[in-house]
């Protein structure tokens, strides 16, 4: 089956970043009063931002995080310490603002925004919450094809649309984040398919099960990648098989960023099996992508190493919805406004190193 | 000499935290819509300020970060890449705004005041620059006291009445700044004589000598150790001698914040040897400090260490001035919004784990 144009186009967009970007940046960092380099990441967060988006004094003003929520049919194998009504329960909480990344998106001046791309219940007249259901959750992957190849694409553009939504609205920066019970099951087994590892060296215990359900959640993956015999070099069809809506979403919009030249932080288990997911569709697109927060989920480190990103923070946090990718952004945005406003040697009349 | 009847009185006051705060801090954690524990350090942090506070709902209103400017006879020796006259220099940056720290505690809402406790300029009718000098930076300790007991008490005293005035003026958590062209060799002759480790273990080098430097910097701080043969029993003596009149400040800072009830966010090298000497001063001071940055100075670590404190962010940081301080202020923000404003399972009917 053919891409759609959409997605064809967008892929098409994203180039890798231009060095020479990199290079001014650093030359304005290297004026700055500071030792040179001794802002360390920030400063390499101000250059990739400059580098991002082409230009010598680029600004953040608004930043966003976008949520995406799904179910999963392979909850019915006992995957999640969860029941999945915590899904749609999760997303009224998200709409009331109660929820651990509402507070962490205030806290940094982030706008959120909730898609529901995939929750096995309807919301009749939820207002804030944006209605994009591809369907009533996925199908359980350990027994069926967790979705169509249509239905993986419909999701897939969703997320390129909410990007260039959120960036025709003004977004300079982008966050993913997510909530589905049952989420890193899919997740990790896209990330066995994609790093090339077994179950077992990338699943982890999700929101919290015990040592026998684990065991049995690595059975699970595993018998759905017997059962579908994935093939790593077809990303749509992995991700049909293997699903995900919300992470099919993130990718969508991961990718959508990426081709207007928008920094998207990502940040645990769920949204870098997404980000990984896109760097197979694209390679290019892993330029545009920050690793903010480094999951205490087993298995996340293996898909960074993979994409070759380097966490910004390492919290010990494990519950997604984008609440590492938040606190990222705030980083990013401490970096470009070091860049923007600090004075340089000459303007404040401070005498440089011997 | 007899320790002044404040010096006393603020020891007498710093009582370790009670562990039955941060049990009554994590029950509430424990009842807000997500996985116990799944906001790892953040929970941490805001149980720790509840137990630092003793109030079950603790609001973070007003954050100040005090820099306290000194400079150091040693350069005489030639240990900094930078001359003298940038402590003054950048003292006036700080004053105008123009400085990493202005930018970062502006970036999270933070004050930032600057304490010229001994540099070696006049500052003839600078606003905006606290004016307590103690003397015109410190001896040369490679061949004479850094400063005089006396000298040595009044720059403790100075950063224990900056902590109350900024605490009176409704400072709920205080973070450690600091500027000091060669503060780097009495941070680690201080770091040496607390942590019994060799100069060589704890000697880094600062904001960027080379090898041939570097080894002459460790045979500075060797050679002050031999003259000295400083007691680590007797820590105001140790201080007199080896001195840093900021570094001093810093430790009154702590001491006096510590006293009040308020969290102290260290960052740095300079700032981690301050926290060193006042927890010889007094142990229960360490209760109240977080590690805000783990610095890209080597022998910081081995100070952290033996402080049993684990730094909040890795961002290969080497500025000082409170730029890593000033960031973890952000993250323990963070967590006291998470505290106060996450909806409980009841109050947003989410169904708790199975």
């Amino acid at each position: 089956m053919m891409m759609t144009d959409v997605l064809q186009q967008t892929l098409k967009q994203i180039q890798p970043l231009n060095p020479e970007w990199l290079a001014r940046a650093q030359a304005r960092l290297d004026q700055l009063t500071k030792p040179r380099g001794s802002l360390g990441r920030l400063e390499e967060l101000a250059a990739w931002y400059v580098a991002v988006r082409e230009e010598m004094s680029p600004i953040i003003r608004k930043k966003a995080v976008v949520i995406f929520a799904g179910d999963h049919g392979v909850v019915a194998e006992g995957v999640s310490a969860y029941p999945q009504e915590v899904t749609f329960q999760m997303v009224a909480n998200f709409v009331q603002g109660g929820a651990g990344i509402n507070v962490l998106a205030r806290h940094v001046g982030a706008e959120v925004q909730i898609v529901d791309i995939g929750v096995n219940h309807d919301f009749p007249g939820m207002p804030g919450l944006i209605s994009r259901k591809v369907r009533y959750g996925t199908g359980n992957l350990a027994r069926e094809a967790a979705m169509s190849r249509d239905e993986a694409e419909a999701a897939l553009l969703c997320g390129i649309e909410l990007a260039q939504e959120n960036i025709a609205a003004g977004a300079d920066v982008l966050a993913t984040g997510e909530m589905g019970i049952g989420n890193t099951t899919p997740a990790a087994a896209l990330a066995a398919v994609f790093t090339g590892k077994p179950a077992a060296a990338v699943t982890g215990r999700g929101t919290g099960v015990d040592d026998h359900s684990y065991r049995h959640k690595v059975q699970v993956i595993e018998r759905a990648l017997a059962l579908h015999r994935p093939d790593p070099g077809d990303p749509m069809g992995v991700l049909a098989r293997l699903g995900g809506l919300e992470i099919a979403g993130l990718a969508g919009l991961i990718l959508g960023s990426a081709a207007a030249r928008r920094p998207v932080l990502v940040d645990g288990f769920i949204a870098t099996a997404a980000a990984l997911l896109a760097v197979r569709l694209c390679p290019a697109v892993r330029d545009y992508l920050a690793a903010a927060h480094q999951s205490a989920e087993f298995g996340h480190q293996v898909m960074l190493a993979e994409l070759k990103l380097e966490p910004l923070l390492q919290l010990r946090m494990r519950l997604g919805e984008g609440t590492g990718a938040a606190l990222g952004m705030s980083l990013l945005e401490a970096g470009v406004k070091i860049y923007r406003e600090m004075a340089t040697f000459a303007e404040a009349g401070v005498s440089d190193q011997d």
